[in-house]
């Protein structure tokens, strides 16, 4: 089989809109084009309200040998108002294709599909591990379609997330880990009264300022090798107290925590809430982990990944942890896990756009990347 | 002339709604009870919008001698829903008479008015400063009755303010002071990012927290032997970021002071101002000072006052400085002021009443105070 052009598969990708969670029609299309490359397809509904149901897609190929897993997401975030063209009519203008998903990562999928035409002639397993919501609350999706795979006795070697990791140029970043997140609800009672008979009231507001102050004075650890420092950021206090002469009833605050792989979740919530608790014994503290920590350390995914990137482009990638979460840190539990893709510049914004050439760039990549891949296990 | 009854004068001033700020009718009643009584009433507008115009009454009869002046104020709060009986239709059910104003202080001015009738024979100046905005913004009202008395060339030796201090029984509390207070506006800009990337960021909520911590260590004094210690309470924290993953550009707060007479309210605003930029240097710090302490040390008009009131009642009353603020802080600066009114149980509430039989006690513990004090001096 020639290989398609990425350029009609991502147009045919965006074409269908698909505001995350995505469902239908752009599953239709991306499960198309694999059945039409010889691959099993199961597309399944996850979850229940809220966060569910999802809709996820599995697809593999092949047989003995090593197992190659691409992972991503066909939802996108909404495009907002003011697109210079229709987000979901895909329009080349220049050297750019625009269209919401062209980066995040429409683009990506199209150039991995495009890739597997050069690719029938290795041994071993390419699988596709897609879901509907990785932009939403991301509950049922990637983490169901692991459940998914053990139930098929599929269990990858190696995986790469196609999030749009490169910054500058096309090749310049692979994200080898991503920090954890946990934002953390604090809420003091306290006794409401007249500021003029304090004896009579309890105010909540200093000893949640004084636990406040206690938790910005820690220090989480001073980085890694591969990871900055983990940080805490107070985002929001709340009183609402409109009355000058009022002591009020509650003081809150929320904090988040964006931490490496030396911490767990839950260790760091705990360990706010003591801190809390040595100031405010009252508090009420409610921690939501959005995600942990992972580290795939330096090692032969990530270098046959740069050997790709450089053959390609003449690029040496960075190895990079930064940034918020993503997929990555579920599929990091089955198997090491990298993540790379286009240049992120537009990803989320209005006239999100990515370069024809890119595409194919990708394409040439991603191939080098399974190639590489199946031949090193 | 025979004593009037103070219950008709209370009515009839009751009579007259006055929600703060009052105007018109309710002057014309209390005009009208002064001037058949031989006094020459001054009655005036003071003010622009918004904290005016205000009316305000000034009237005075006698001559050489001492002066005793009687303050007070014709306006009231609002009454609110769900009163027995209508709030500006006074009514007795009982021993008591039901209105709003009733003690706060349409009761006081009354009984005041009724003790007039048995002070003819006394040489020196009995005058009476009146305000119609006590209850209100109270900056156009008693400061400009101070200066119209300064203009006709009256200058009290003594004065008593008929706020209702009394607590429990009718006589056992005199105040001598009031603490001053001071409300302070903390603002500390920042700027926004993502919590992912807080190098990119400048939050301003730690620096906001560490000012108050600071704030909240302070001690301003121990108290002295007539006032309580100096109390800050923070009021209010707002930063009104509903974003978990968003570093805020702004953090707020609002601290009240209540403090005693070893202050004054713009050295504690510098004070706190001083304490903020020391951790947030760009902190922007509004203060807006409602009122300075004051204290009327234990003196002659504290002992006449007690004097009248254990002549009436065989109570040794309480010299207090608890409470919030009022008028009197304005008349410290010209003589030696005290408090003394009705019991205040029902005060600012629903159903505000004042026993019968309290009027006509006041009466005569206001005319014996009068009488002491143009005796004494």
């Amino acid at each position: 089989m020639s290989a398609a052009d990425p350029l009609a598969l991502a147009q045919a990708l965006i074409a269908a809109p698909s505001v995350t969670p995505a469902t239908g029609a752009v599953f239709d299309v991306l499960e198309e084009m694999l059945a039409a490359r010889g691959f099993v397809v199961d597309r399944f509904l996850a979850g229940d309200a809220p966060d569910g149901p999802v809709e996820n897609l599995l697809a593999w190929r092949g047989g003995e040998g090593a197992h190659f897993a691409f992972a991503g997401h066909l939802d996108v975030v909404p495009p907002g108002q003011g697109w210079t063209s229709a987000p979901f009519a895909p329009e080349i203008r220049g050297d750019l294709l625009y269209g919401r998903g062209a980066v995040d990562m429409k683009g990506a999928i199209a150039a991995f599909v495009a890739a597997l035409d050069g690719l029938d002639d290795l041994p071993g397993t390419i699988s596709l591990i897609i879901t509907g919501d990785e932009e939403g609350p991301a509950v049922h999706g990637t983490v169901a379609l692991i459940e998914r795979m053990a139930r098929h006795g599929l269990k990858p070697d190696m995986c790469l997330v196609g999030e749009p990791t490169s910054v500058d140029r096309l090749g310049d970043t692979i994200k080898i880990g991503r920090r954890g997140s946990v934002n953390i609800w604090i809420e003091v009672p306290g006794t409401q009264g007249h500021v003029a008979y304090p004896h009579l009231a309890d105010n909540p507001v200093p000893k949640l300022v004084r636990a406040l102050a206690a938790i910005d004075a820690l220090t989480l650890d001073s980085g890694t090798d591969w990871f900055q420092p983990s940080n805490i950021e107070i985002t929001d206090l709340e009183v609402g107290n409109p009355a000058t002469n009022v002591i009020p009833r509650r003081a809150a605050a929320r904090i988040s925590i964006r931490f490496n792989d030396l911490h767990r979740g839950a260790d760091l919530a705990a360990l706010i809430a003591r801190t809390v608790h040595a100031h405010a014994p009252n508090a009420v503290v409610t921690p939501r982990i959005s995600g942990e920590a992972f580290l795939t350390p330096p090692g032969p995914l990530s270098a046959l990944v740069a050997e790709a990137i450089a053959a390609e482009t003449g690029i040496a990638a960075e190895l990079s942890t930064s940034g918020g979460t993503s997929d990555a840190r579920f599929l990091a539990a089955v198997c090491p896990v990298v993540e790379f893709g286009l240049p992120n510049a537009t990803m989320h914004k209005l006239d999100e756009a990515v370069a024809v050439a890119d595409l194919d760039r990708l394409a040439r990549i991603y191939r080098g990347i399974v190639r590489r891949a199946l031949a090193h296990f």
